[in-house]
């Protein structure tokens, strides 16, 4: 089964927004064995949406629509829906009630730009928003399914999640879809392909391995379809070991879940404890740990220690070890992952810190410096990074490397 | 001028990475007077692909396209443009020189995947690729501009930049498109819409108003075209005056950057520091203010204290507070900005703490409690705020919040 999606907005045209709806939502379908065969960005133009409406339903039978909902002069997409399916407005109660709810519960005065929202095109069923004013629009007509959607993401994920899929589901019989996903973290993507080129050439036709790199990490998936769930599954699987086994010490983990998604889950798993000194990443470690729901489980917290002086003063790093070897050094790494274990009394630390760039760098160090360690009460290791001279890359690099640190420290303890 | 970005790659369309590359190649080529008309994203299918290079270029002069042309089996970028343009492949002699040299500077075995990087079809002139072994390829075909960048961020950017855009002026004569965008933090769209319906009635027809919510903030983006580009900007400017004196305090900035961006440069031009105290935010807020070059002049650091013990160790919250109103409370959240303010010695402080959720959550303090301070050698503000369910919208919420905060402080003191 093939859908398409389509955003409209000029926002996304003019580039002031980056697009996540459109990842998020081909995850959702595809693991329900919905294909996206393309995602379509339009502007707010009466004739653009009307036209990427017609073409998406000669190439795909569901299209999934976001954007242009809201209730300013520049949001057409109702209009345009109705005009497409050539149909009239009307005012859906329904949706009026959930607009006056929301009003009356922040106790704002109710505008007509708001009423406005109610209204909505003859022929479509209407999908109430939780977390918004605007409706959402199940579209039923000549065989193919449209679906209309805001685009504020977290309105959009709740309709897909509560009323969408569901809907699909009942409607279409699918096929059956399965991906496996390794991820590994270390290699470039043509050093894996030319150690894995046998396997990969013997795959059967209905199974395919795709290389994801993103910033020192290499996903391998491999995605199959079949008839028979369990065949595929088991063939997949199959596949997946040999590949797993020839990479190695590189796989850090057989599903698709971010890199400090399987130190969290080990950790937590285990009852240990973990904190983070960051100079050079200032914060992003711990800001990726913390986005998830349970990391306080894990983690206990952290210094961004930017200052020389707050690497003296909260990591307990020595005057003269910043004096005599500066702040990025093997000794100050060292001493920033030992202060943290020591006094924010963790099992394991992580410490970053580097030269960032743009500027700041010197001949001896230049920008992309980076030392990273990791600590427990026995060992400290700590390695030298040379990256390049993107500021937001080498903290990105910075990260990922910390991780890699991290598993490697407790693999020699047991993970 | 129109142009038409295509993304390639499977990974896009099963949501396995979301496209940014797209975003920011629309707002560089907006800068120069190029319209985005769309933004496709299609497979790694060679039929796809031919139907969507046909498409683009009947509705656009520029076609941009990313990706799939990695050293893979999956990437089938380059001989499909061949097939298009119905020529032959050749081997580039500079691409392979740049293969070679990268191989070299990483000391790593040149791979026969890695050489056939370096062919390319033969109607292309090649854009050497200063970051990465792929060439970027420019056609001039039938009137029309095609351009195949790598779709690894960094890659492509350092290409529209320092080939593609050059490039492109040489090769049009450019209209002329402003943009003026006016950064809002703290009411609904539908509310400034209302505040300033006869304002944007107003507008003359070559000048349109967009509203772009995010997170807490609006942006409010006036876009004029026309041929004389001194009238234009007057008169911009002349409804931005408008705008900005009717929504009044709720306008943080005059130009589009981030919202940490704006108390960054202020801080920065009065020789002001700062540093964060944050508990739910978990190190996003000192990220958000890291990831800008130069943020080491004004940011010394902070403390990530998620547990109870970090915020008495490192803030010198007292036991007997957390202990008497928790560490969701306005006594707590002002032990945290002022013992950040003590302890890490700057001119002024952030702190915030809550329950970002989903679990935690009691009746008293539902899952969305947030308390936020900041704080300045003088004095110490304050505010409960109650978010709603999703972790990292209360995060990015927090964290607006708190630079609002910090902003209305820095206005008391002159700002």
């Amino acid at each position: 089964m093939l859908a398409e999606i389509i955003t409209i907005g000029d926002e996304i045209l003019i580039g002031q927004i980056v697009d996540t709806n459109s990842a998020w939502m081909a995850e959702q379908l595809n693991r329900e064995g919905i294909r996206i065969k393309q995602i379509s960005s339009v502007s707010d133009n009466r004739e653009h949406i009307l036209a990427a409406l017609a073409e998406a339903a000669m190439r795909t039978d569901i299209i999934l629509i976001t954007g242009g909902l809201g209730p300013t002069k520049d949001d057409i997409t109702k209009k345009t829906l109705a005009e497409y399916f050539n149909v009239g407005m009307v005012l859906n109660l329904d949706a009026l009630t959930n607009v006056e709810n929301i009003f009356k519960k922040y106790n704002r005065p109710l505008l007509e730009v708001n009423r406005k929202q109610a209204e909505v095109p003859e022929n479509c069923e209407i999908i109430v928003n939780n977390n918004g004013t605007a409706p959402g629009m199940w579209f039923n007509e000549k065989g193919k399914i449209y679906v209309s959607m805001p685009g504020v993401p977290f309105e959009m994920k709740y309709m897909i999640e509560e009323a969408v899929i569901p809907k699909l589901r009942k409607a279409l019989k699918l096929p059956v879809i399965i991906h496996k996903t390794i991820l590994t973290v270390g290699e470039g993507e043509s050093f894996l392909a030319e150690k894995i080129a046998d396997i990969e050439d013997s795959l059967p036709a209905n199974i395919k391995l795709a290389y994801l790199p993103k910033m020192g990490q290499v996903r391998l998936r491999l995605s199959g379809d079949g008839d028979n769930e369990a065949e595929l599954q088991r063939k997949i699987e199959e596949f997946a070991v040999k590949i797993i086994d020839r990479v190695g010490i590189n796989v850090v983990a057989e599903e698709d879940i971010p890199l400090e998604k399987v130190v969290l889950n080990y950790m937590a798993h285990r009852g240990l404890t973990l904190t983070a000194a960051e100079s050079c990443t200032g914060g992003y470690i711990s800001h990726l740990i913390t986005q998830h729901a349970g990391s306080s489980q894990v983690f206990l917290g952290g210094a961004v220690s930017y200052a020389y002086e707050l690497k003296e003063s909260i990591l307990g790093v020595k005057n003269e070890t910043l004096w005599q070897h500066g702040a990025v050094s093997e000794e100050t790494v060292k001493e920033m992952a030992e202060g943290a274990l020591l006094n924010f009394k963790s099992d394991y630390a992580m410490a970053v810190t580097g030269i960032a760039g743009p500027g700041g760098g010197t001949e001896d160090k230049p920008v992309g410096t980076v030392w990273i360690a990791a600590a427990n009460a026995n060992k400290t290791v700590a390695k030298k990074f040379t990256f390049g001279n993107k500021r937001l890359q080498n903290i990105e690099r910075s990260a990922v490397a910390a991780f890699f640190m991290l598993i490697t420290l407790l693999r020699e303890d047991g993970m």
